[in-house]
């Protein structure tokens, strides 16, 4: 019988052929002889994560294979990252993420991260807090540049614009409603208030004072994005009678795991770049199988070797995580294995794709099917056929016996 | 041309993988010639009978194969039961099957089928007729321990809950509504009254005195459940242009036919069970092809032995199911011969799974595919790809130059 769940999640796993990889894409072309081996012991498919010709995010292909339909719990970015912080929203919140970054006395961008700077607290603590207009801001600093933020008050609404404009060189910009509503002109209007006051705090900052002192960019600008307001997210356990826990290295995908209510790891090896220890990462997700019944393990580098256009990075990544994968290869036939990618992230589109992405389904139960290299296409011809990524949790609990009868 | 079709549905065919059987399924692991080369003349698919990830009841089930869309036509057990009895249901009856059983003094159920009692008309007949409140209710003798229940009167209502506690040992339950209806109140009410009535009727019944003296169980308590309500049912010849027939042994199966209007065959070799005679099933289905355009021949036993986890049971009785399928490699290719599984009913599990079910359609115009033999594995690779239950009958309509033009 099958009794636990081990899943792995490689961002931006799919790709196209590439002429300079003899026609292959990174996955084909990388040596994997554990993956191999993991496909030729598992059903088989190709998996469109949003359906097909739809081009997935990182955080709706997540929520997706996790069985959340994005129309109903997809808020906008803001509310997974500040779960990612620990922060918990209330009725009516919103929350967004933010950069602390840089801009000169005209309020254009010079640097949307200040120069990459690395330890935000003290900025953040000195706007922790501020209270404007009825509307109280909570501020949290993020790994690096980053800062997540929830307004909270009455009135609210996430139907406002960024205020980064995403790229440097341009003028901050000012927030405006994306509705004709009163609360989203409320809103704008309270956030705008709000930047303005922060730039004057952040500007003399000591902290700040010293940087600029030391040759280093002033972090005077909070630069938000991703309003998204609270909404009911059941949380897993309750959705699925499994316990749940989540080991990634990057912000986004702790914050999905936090905003399921999943145990979010602290792994001080999971840095979310190519120098990651995937072995640690399977390690600890292997260590946590007693305590939980559901692991999800995220690894990240795949997708940022894809959007840089690097193929020969993202060919020795894969293989780097296949390395890892021989720890997977010993997991007994009661733990259910699924591993697959949330997107495809092709090196020469250098963005997200709606490619479909391999998977394997490895367990107790499974229909093995003859599929024998862990590919894009070679795991077109399994047994699972075409899914999507809603189809994946269905699929768990079909084979853990827990799905629900419909009709007698 | 095609001129007919023969449908045959094995109950509970599909299954999973098991060691036991040297990682076959029961089918695989089945020696089945005749199944065999009646894939290697069809074409082939996978069936998700009400898509993927849902775990079909047989009811739900064979409504989807049959093209009654559940959300529109399915109503509770209650109905198709009764039309199995041949009872017709007005608009606005309720009805419910239920069950012979033995309760004690205090109302806890001691046997939930009364010793499997195999004779109850005698019972059900001393109830039949009788008036509460406006409601007559009608009840008439199933197969053994079962019974069928018609309540008809005015403002009815299916909104309520079991009697039949569903186990042994748990007192019955007090009916009561599922919603705030004036309906459903009343109709709990009345079915109370009525249970109490009948229970004081049949505990002193001369036929279960009689039983009491033989050492046997009392049949003093009429078990309900499966409540609902009336429904217009497009029968099958309106729906399809086609005359069909029903040949089954167990009580559903019969059900499901005359539901939609099909004529439902007596035939006494069909039992339901393992010992069930499919031949004469086959040939009483060849018989008809006659006088009917559609033969549906429903084989009970796979399901029961998969429940029961018996996969050598199973595999042998999919191997008696091969051998009386010698007379259907002599169909003519005018007749469209369908065979496959309701659902999966894993032996590993011992219950009805969302496992896909293989499926073959043989006959004149079919796209013969290169499947050689009749297996979920096997069937993956088939021309059909994936289907789900509703496309059985459209492909039907398509093969035999009966579907509409959409557009023009």
């Amino acid at each position: 019988m099958l009794k636990k769940v081990f899943l792995v999640i490689c961002d931006g796993l799919g790709d196209r052929p590439l002429r300079e990889l003899g026609g292959k894409t990174p996955l084909e072309a990388a040596r994997t002889p554990n993956l191999d081996r993991l496909a030729s012991e598992s059903e088989c498919g190709l998996m469109y994560t949003l359906g097909r010709g739809l081009v997935p995010g990182s955080d709706t292909a997540h929520l997706a294979i996790l069985g959340y339909e994005r129309e109903k719990y997809y808020a906008g970015r803001g509310p997974i990252e500040v779960a990612g912080l620990g922060l918990r929203l209330q009725q009516g919140d919103v929350a967004l993420r933010g950069n602390l970054g840089t801009v000169d006395e005209k309020l254009t961008i010079v640097d949307r991260r200040a120069g990459r700077i690395r330890v935000v607290e003290p900025l953040t603590k000195s706007l922790d807090g501020m209270e404007i207009d009825g509307v109280t801001f909570i501020i949290k600093p993020g790994t690096a540049h980053r800062a997540g933020v929830i307004m909270r008050g009455e009135r609210l609404s996430d139907a406002i614009i960024d205020a980064d404009p995403h790229k440097p060189d341009l003028p901050v910009r000012k927030v405006t409603p994306t509705d004709r509503s009163t609360e989203a002109r409320r809103t704008a209007d309270v956030l705008n208030k709000f930047l303005a006051r922060a730039h004057e705090i952040l500007k003399t900052h000591p902290y700040n004072e010293e940087r600029v002192a030391n040759g280093e960019l002033s972090a005077n600008y909070l630069l938000v994005r991703g309003a998204g307001q609270y909404n009911v997210v059941p949380n897993f356990l309750e959705r699925y009678g499994l316990s749940a826990c989540c080991i990634a290295g990057g912000g986004l995908y702790k914050g999905i795991g936090a905003y399921l209510g999943m145990d979010v790891m602290e792994l001080p090896e999971a840095t979310g770049l190519p120098d990651t220890d995937v072995e640690k990462k399977f390690q600890a997700g292997l260590g946590n199988l007693q305590k939980y019944d559901f692991v999800f393990v995220h690894v990240k580098a795949a997708d940022s070797l894809g959007e840089d256009g690097n193929f020969e990075g993202k060919r020795d990544f894969i293989e780097k995580v296949d390395q890892a994968a021989e720890l997977l290869v010993r997991l007994p036939d009661e733990v259910l294995l699924i591993i697959t990618g949330d997107h495809s992230t092709p090196c020469s589109q250098k963005s997200h794709s709606a490619d479909p992405i391999p998977i394997l389904f490895r367990g107790f139960g499974v229909r093995v099917d003859d599929v024998t290299s862990f590919g894009e296409r070679s795991c077109s011809r399994g047994n699972l056929g075409v899914l999507e990524g809603k189809d994946i949790m269905a699929q768990v609990l079909n084979l853990m016996g827990k799905s629900p009868l419909v009709g007698a």
